[in-house]
């Protein structure tokens, strides 16, 4: 750790991590990786019949389980939906507009929220055991689990392009109904579907608007 | 866009956008990258006086502004503290371990919501402008704003590894009391302050344990 410091203090134009990147550019991630993370890749709506194996969900989720979360609490948790049956019973719970895409993606994940994350922290924080009773008040638990769940989602779709693959994640579904039919257990909360997959003929549309720098970024 | 589509589905194992993985496998990021953001990346606490420049903003922006998010709302918003007296008025919010690093960090961005980015639904979802309506309700709104955004909040950290920084997202400060004194607005609520810069001396220490996949993915 302290080696990976001084290489970084060495001098300001010294980045051991940079991977090939033009010199003096402003980014150190090298182009063919930030188009197939960010410029190039698009939520998709169709899919191949390329299956999504367990062996990408897991170089997938071991290059995103070091995500920054607060407290480490790691709320995530991630329902993959494979059996013909279990889909069976989520498409009932999606907007129109989403069924027939997830009924022929190749995986369908559902991310959920731990809503009592907590208990794990004297483990996940054990420099700070207590953390756990800070968050004893179930209200601003849930938001918390939310928050660092979506922040970590956030991390899951980017780990989907890492793996070359396709994400299309859907907020147009019945939380409350796909929290009580696959979360039964009262401590988890659906918050997004997510189809997987090699992405299929028109695939996407036209890329939607994006704010202006300027609007999203001010300065004080 | 049709070509990128016909190129992903000509065969299984053509995949134009890969950069130099090693053939079968299961992730098409090459190992550099990998380790540049996800891997090698780590919170930082403590950073080198090298500055972070308007152009590296801009560049980090230009990377993530492309997040997917429910109807294309994008309701991040980011304020970047850089006057001593702007910074002066922040620490105060911070918890008291917090004022130090963030004192001198290079940068301080505060991340907040857009609670109504609803308005702007008509140019950014111009396929379905009556989404506005559908978001008519200020508290399930602000809901989504604030999922939203945090999902946003992952891609930005993953950016700003992309430019050789680490980031150091803070949830310990007075939320309200920066929404007060950051964004009076009353539209916008404050989410995470974080420092950014390139990672000095002790920046980190050990990395803190992570759940074992098979207690984050489940499959039904």
């Amino acid at each position: 750790m302290s080696t990976t410091h001084r290489s970084h203090t060495a001098g300001p134009r010294q980045q051991p991590q940079r991977a090939s990147a033009p010199p003096g550019g402003p980014l150190a991630l090298d182009r063919a990786a930030q188009d197939l993370l960010f410029r190039a890749a698009r939520t998709a709506n169709a899919f191949t019949d390329e299956p999504v194996g367990d062996e990408q969900v897991a170089a997938i989720h071991d290059l995103v389980r070091y995500a920054p979360t607060a407290y480490n609490g790691q709320p995530l948790r991630l329902l993959l939906v494979r059996s013909p049956g279990a889909r069976d019973r989520l498409l009932p719970h999606l907007s129109s507009g989403n069924r027939a895409k997830t009924a022929r993606a190749p995986l369908v994940v559902l991310a959920a929220a731990d809503l009592d994350f907590h208990e794990r922290l004297p483990e996940l924080y054990p420099h700070r055991p207590q953390a756990r009773d800070w968050l004893a008040d179930p209200a601003s638990r849930a938001a918390q689990a939310r928050f660092n769940a979506a922040l970590q989602i956030g991390f899951l779709l980017v780990g989907v392009r890492a793996a070359g693959l396709a994400a299309g994640p859907m907020a147009g579904f019945d939380a409350a109904g796909v929290t009580r039919e696959f979360f039964p257990d009262g401590r988890h909360e659906a918050l997004l579907v997510i189809n997987v997959g090699r992405p299929g003929p028109q695939a996407w549309g036209e890329r939607l608007p994006r704010l202006r720098t300027e609007e999203v970024i001010r300065e004080i």
